[in-house]
């Protein structure tokens, strides 16, 4: 507080997106330069470690297996697996018992903690990190997560699938092998319930879909034949990218085989953009899809799309207290640094 | 994920409370004891430092005051100070212009960052903390928070005052001197909406408030004259206390100097708890109230309260992606725990 103010170039502004639905403070004056923002907590180092249990030739020592890359489970020489998490969040194992209400004199109801919390392990090779493998490979990783939602939509009571990556400790990743994780949940959350609900709010207007209609220059970071992405208009954190499908598709997992590929190659070159940027920080990323079973009149505003937020800012009471959020860095600005990132070698 | 899983003794279970109005998983399984549970990252030391800005006789170095207890500006032995916060994340010198749209063909929404972001310095003495401060000095920050509502009030375009204090480094707290914020927003926050959707579906249904029927003897932590404290049924963050008002009131601006002092005392004495049974964690605490402006028909179902979240856990992509939370702890696991905390010398 003692410092001198940082040179205020521009007010402060509330933005609102039709797809996160909630206001965004964009907030320069409490930021530094955007290109000065780098990660003071970069990711862990990542040592060999005969005792990970991620990596290949450890497999007993993992929770059950659910399927391999290549699928011959006799072969040890695997690509990806997906196994259980050996600490789930959620049972496999319980009754998919419905909602009880806990009586008209308290107001909490409660459901059984049904669902599935797999884990997908992305390589065989503990150094290995997501960015630095062969794009094909991390396509064969997407295509996984593909495999595992259409395996858990026979369940019926299953009515959102979270795939999410957290790498670095402090986004919240308890080993540091490369892995993502799937999360099958009897309801569908508050983020997924209020994205419906704004982009049916654009559509209604507009009769367009939020998604479609987001491609502008200012904002774009990159492009490739079937993707591209962007820093959203009121990103919720700094330097979030999203990188979206330009034909409309309302579920992940209706990604075809050649534009997983495609979407791997997009993928890597955004993770490693915002390594170089940032100073290698901490990272998450969200596969954000529709409901499993949504409706024929929801199919034309939802859109699906992946969601990367490195770990730059914490959260505190006021965030915790309003599901506001406050970014220092205006999208336009970031978009710009992504874009203009030089890689060596060209990536 | 090599080592043994603990012994399982509860599946895991989802809940809901109309007031947060969203399912939080339950999952004893990847939790340690609720006994174990410890802050890691215990506050920073406080040393008394010369140069702090919040200390008494460094007032020059501060952004501008605007108003103190007691009143009187020319004397210079304060005890609470309310003053402007020199990085402010909305600026009060804005045009309060309305909305704009971005044109049909673009998604977004835009509103002036207009409002006020101010700092409330508790204590005029470095290296005293709140819970360590006079209930009746307790008491006179929380009158100065009401004072300070009361004066926003009068901004029309205000909708929703967040009073909120971050108590640690990793709980976003820049300066160790013991202060807390208020921020108006020209918005009404996500978490506002979802409490006050939550809320009047229960109210709808059964004629009652939420918070009203609340008090139960498996949540109850302790009780003042005019309040109370429980872990919340369907808590987002292990540990979390809700400190509630007996009586049914909307809006905590409307606290009356007695009841100030009250809660006060159980503010300290949760404080006070808090510290000694997880090891001095960094926390927020926030106090959620009703927008500033409600209809009458709002009032039977708006009941406001004063959050405490100590920070154990961190947030991942799951959190990120859903806005849905997990919780290793069962709230009346927690509530045992911290009931029985023995203060020495009472507290």
């Amino acid at each position: 507080m003692a410092s001198p103010a940082p040179p205020q170039t521009r007010s402060p502004e509330l933005r609102h997106d039709p797809v996160t639905n909630r206001w965004i403070v964009f907030s320069p004056a409490r930021a530094k330069r955007p290109s000065d923002f780098k990660s003071k907590t970069p990711e862990n180092p990542n040592p060999s470690n005969n005792t990970c249990p991620f990596c290949i030739g450890n497999e007993h020592e993992c929770a059950p297996e659910i399927f391999r890359f290549p699928p011959d489970p006799g072969n040890p020489e695997w690509k990806v697996r997906v196994i259980e998490n050996l600490y789930p969040a959620l049972s496999r194992n319980l009754d998919n018992s419905s909602e009880q209400s806990l009586g008209l004199d308290f107001p909490g109801r409660m459901l059984s903690g049904f669902g599935f919390h797999d884990v997908v392990i992305e390589v065989p090779v503990h150094s290995v990190q997501l960015r630095d493998m062969e794009t094909r490979e991390i396509g064969d990783v997407l295509l996984a997560y593909k495999k595992r939602i259409e395996q858990i939509m026979s369940f019926e009571s299953i009515k959102y699938v979270q795939v999410f990556k957290n790498h670095g400790a402090s986004a919240g990743a308890s080993l540091s092998h490369s892995h993502s994780q799937i999360m099958a949940l009897p309801v569908i959350p508050p983020s997924v319930s209020a994205r419906l609900d704004g982009t049916k709010e654009y559509f209604d207007k507009t009769g367009k879909c939020s998604l479609c209609v987001v491609h502008t220059e200012k904002l774009l970071i990159d492009e490739s034949t079937h993707f591209f992405s962007i820093v959203p208009f009121a990103a919720t954190f700094p330097f979030e990218i999203w990188i979206i499908p330009r034909d409309h598709s309302s579920h992940f997992h209706e990604l075809k085989c050649e534009k997983a590929v495609d979407l791997a190659g997009l993928l890597k070159l955004m993770l490693k953009k915002m390594s170089l940027q940032l100073n290698n920080p901490p990272f998450n990323f969200m596969i954000q899809t529709a409901p499993l079973r949504i409706k024929e009149s929801q199919l034309p505003y939802t859109h699906w799309f992946l969601q990367i937020v490195p770990q730059l800012t914490g959260i505190g009471g006021f965030e915790l207290g309003t599901g506001c959020y406050i970014n220092p860095v205006f999208p336009e600005d970031a978009a710009k640094l992504l874009r203009e990132v030089d890689l060596p070698n060209g990536g």
